[in-house]
């Protein structure tokens, strides 16, 4: 898989400094990767994220398998034409949403048949389903599909759900390789309306080759230390893999497992690949993996907390409504290089929020994605001048320290 | 009134090329002002606005004056340092949106007293009180306060509240000139947060000077011509002015009457000023106005209508929810220079809507917006090359053409 890979340097305990090569441009790890389940960052345009510094971005096959449907994803030139970001791109499977956000679902060996939360239609998603589905959306970095149980789950439950999904893992590459191999057969037809371009499956020579992507892994196995290793290592036996993800975490686990488990697993993981810890957003969650070897992040936290009104800070979680913001005139976080801190103060965003105005909203969804991709920058910057343990030690003793006090300026 | 000037030049008609200069620069007129009513053009940057063309734009002192306050408004600078917009900027009094939102509210000759929409707390709006209020805030151009009425009333309403609203517009001049001379008095105090920047008000010495304004008049009589012209000449013998606006239009009425008003006041109002006709913004309301002599236009419909999925094209208004977009690569409007129209595609945008996300608001708000400052820019051009008449001729063809037969494509 040459289209793909991994080199790393600068190394503090388990932290590295990475850069992950895609056929969309490389990534320099740690990064933080802010997510557009429908093809788009929520509220915010693709240059505001490129500006913020993201490098590159997720979506989900889930929501586009439905909406707009992945087989039109690819009439439309795939999700790179479809959104305009030409970076690098990872979809997950969807698994997450089938299991949290579909009714009357049901799971067997074979897969999961659910009802769409849109209008109740009957859904079929195989591993096999996922892979074409993945495929036809054309994102760099695909999923597997895996079985998703809560994170406190005990260990008779957790460990059927990560055996099934190294099972499902395996037919997963299985496909991946027959469509890499066969191609993705006839393109999608679909009536194009007078005068409009084609669209780029037009050219059915051209089509059948599938785009380069690689298929990533899913360890599972709860806060159990003994399922995680086994996990990790029936992946390993499965295959050669681009890129390993650590999944099932924040999903209802403390904050001790969910750091205890990154250290279960992290002397399993080969250090050649890629790390990807999955939809962990909270900045001191970023800082303690990295310390713990993670490379990759993505998470809905900062655009949906932006959306009701808390900002990220270096001293915790501030309420941009609270009356203290009414008169204060400075920027919501000192040196903090994003549009809503260089050009707005804390009482027009309070105002803006109060009002119930949309670029508030914007703002502060742009603020908090811009501050975690920040605090990885800042990690970067530390771990090539050596000073890692430092930095990060006194990142999280100001984070924590203002955070149990409510200090919120 | 030396802050304020308009000239002219390339007469088509009643039309012609002018412009208008504000202590915070030179507007070139025919030209329309988006409306921020809460000090933010719903969903849109200040930068965006001003990619758009924005030359001069509208904010509502009955918001403001509501939230954050009039007297906050001062205290952080004014509206322009608030919404960092430092392009001319005018207020409305409000006097729409006590007549159109609050609750209880009570008419009399001394002015209007209501119930806030937020809160439902008591309030006074005075011709007094509303110059206090929106020289706090301190837009260029602010507007009398005057009594509105249904567009469809009778003669005997109408012309009451016509005559009311001289009276009105009286005592606003006075209050304003009161003001001018006297200053504004003690500048506002509020706690200002530890390690804030001092608010532009905490220099009481030049904080009792008020900025330079110009106090804008009203012609009303709904669609009575005697009464729209004893209107106008009321409000030459009034005083001097830097311009006039019209006002209860697109209130109800039928568009021939609309227009036969502007053809009405055509011949009494002083071709030396710029005519503002409020609340109008519709693209081909603006082409017909323009023909007949109007320069300033203001509405919220491009930003409401671009909310919920209706774009303004050149062959009339388009739902970009509709299927026919599902699969059309093509840019909403060919030729467009905004930002929706050059970066993303029909497929896409109706994509965000279906998917209700807030980027298609925002590209759709922008559209409108741009759409409409485009069109008076196209006039502009025909006025200076001498080919208005034609020019604005073809363009209403085409557009009423289109919408009669529903042609969206």
């Amino acid at each position: 898989m040459s289209d793909f890979s991994f080199r790393t340097s600068h190394d503090a305990g388990s932290a590295r400094l990475g850069w992950f090569s895609t056929p969309h441009g490389v990534v320099e790890t740690p990064a933080f990767m802010p997510v557009g389940t429908h093809g788009t960052i929520k509220g915010l345009s693709v240059e505001e994220v490129t500006a913020a510094g993201a490098q590159m971005i997720l979506s989900n096959a889930y929501h586009l398998y439905l909406r707009p449907g992945d087989m039109m994803v690819r009439a439309l030139g795939g999700l790179h034409a479809f959104t305009r970001w030409d970076g690098p791109m990872l979809t997950d499977s969807g698994g997450f949403q089938v299991f949290s956000l579909s009714s009357l679902r049901k799971v067997t060996e074979d897969g999961v048949v659910f009802q769409s939360h849109i209008d109740g239609s009957r859904h079929d998603y195989t591993p096999e389903s996922v892979m074409r589905i993945e495929r036809n959306i054309g994102a760099d970095v695909i999923m597997q599909l895996d079985e998703l149980i809560a994170g406190q789950a005990e260990y008779g439950a957790s460990q059927a759900a990560m055996e099934r999904s190294l099972r499902w893992l395996e037919r997963c590459r299985i496909e991946f390789d027959r469509i890499t191999r066969d191609g993705r057969g006839a393109p999608p037809q679909f009536e194009v309306p007078v005068g409009a371009p084609p669209m780029a499956t037009h050219d059915a020579a051209t089509d059948i080759i599938p785009p380069r992507q690689s298929l990533f892994p899913i360890i599972q196995g709860g806060v159990h230390p003994a399922l995680r290793v086994a996990s990790a290592r029936g992946i390993l036996d499965a295959g050669t893999w681009d890129g390993i993800a650590i999944g099932g975490l924040s999903v209802g686990e403390s904050k001790p497992d969910m750091y205890a488990t990154l250290e279960v697993v992290d002397p399993v993981i080969p250090r050649t690949v890629p790390r990807y810890m999955m939809g962990v957003g909270f900045p001191d969650d970023l800082v303690e993996a990295v310390r713990r070897g993670v490379d990759l992040f993505d998470c809905v936290a900062p655009t949906r907390m932006g959306r009701n009104g808390t900002a990220f800070t270096p001293d915790g979680k501030v309420q941009v409504r609270r009356s203290a913001f009414r008169n204060d005139r400075r920027p919501l976080v000192e040196d903090c290089p994003c549009e809503c801190c260089t050009r707005y103060d804390r009482a027009y965003l309070r105002h803006l929020f109060v009002s119930e105005e949309m670029l508030g909203l914007r703002l502060l969804s742009l603020h908090n994605v811009a501050y975690l991709i920040d605090i990885m920058r800042q990690a970067r910057g530390a771990l090539r001048e050596g000073r890692f343990q430092t930095w990060s030690s006194a990142w999280l003793a100001r984070y924590h320290a203002a955070g149990a006090h409510g200090v919120t300026t």
